[in-house]
């Protein structure tokens, strides 16, 4: 198995070495190399590091206050323009029941997936965060509202000893041939 | 970078080699390994060999003749009732505007794109498809309409010696500490 799908775990306690700018970049740029439909690749991504946006952004995300801990969040936005080309109005939210909205979460989510592997590759704990709603998030960083927020992920050195979540038995998931 | 997102391409060309049963429960132990919102692991995977069955999911899926090379589809689904747990029922599509539908379209997501590294790694091919709707796809393998199908994702050995699609360029997917 590729060592990172074995070793990730989700972390939330992190100590305070800064994360190199470069290293930034290089998890964007595994998140870069992503499949999507049709090619479309519907992604944007934040790089926030300001005390006083993080700390919004942690209110509007479940007050999950260990996030603060975490010198870098990566806001990861979906972009539903790259679908739906024309000039109408749109206001996506959890609610919306767009077919193509569910296609940019598709491919957002690889996109971000290869960030969380990307960390573990680097020595860099991440956690993937999803507590808050778009209404209370895109204001914080002025995010239209025809755009998604999928994810924010915390990146930062790790300050936690523990192990990955523990996960469903291989035989609960597969099934043959039919449902 | 992780060698498997690097060089991984979708692949629309495969011989006619056999997938190893083996390697197939490893591309699912893969995929038992992604992270999930509060852990709730919505996926399951049907394994489908049968040449009748594949040629029903082409037709539905945009007959993508192409498909029938590879040797084993692995239809990706999620399931709604990690998340909803009564017993009312629910019937999913494409125009659904459940919230609990975009979370877990997004954790088998993840789960899926391990699927592909996977692949990657052990020396297979994979091509993640998704031109079909829910309706027409349930019957063919008998799936619950309470079931959402993120992907139906061919596995074989490559017949192409193409390259990974051509991605945007770094800068114009990173923004800093605001939209």
């Amino acid at each position: 198995m590729i060592k990172e799908i074995a070793t990730r775990k989700s972390t939330r306690k992190y100590n305070a070495k800064p994360v190199e700018d470069e290293k930034i970049l290089q998890l964007i740029e595994s998140a870069r190399h992503a499949p999507s439909g049709s090619n479309t690749q519907p992604w944007h991504f934040i790089i926030v590091k300001a005390e006083e946006t993080k700390a919004q952004i942690v209110k509007a995300d479940g007050n999950q206050n260990w996030m603060m801990a975490a010198p870098v969040f990566i806001v990861c936005v979906a972009d539903i323009r790259c679908r739906i080309k024309d000039d109408a109005e749109i206001f996506l939210d959890e609610a919306s029941g767009l077919k193509e909205l569910k296609q940019i979460i598709r491919d957002t989510a690889v996109a971000i997936e290869h960030i969380l592997l990307a960390a573990e590759n680097m020595g860099l704990a991440s956690c993937w965060t999803a507590y808050f709603e778009q209404k209370d998030m895109w204001p914080i960083l002025g995010i239209p509202s025809d755009k998604y927020v999928v994810g924010v992920v915390t990146i930062g050195y790790s300050n936690d000893g523990g192990k990955p979540a523990p996960k469903r038995a291989l035989e609960s998931m597969i099934r043959y041939e039919k449902w």
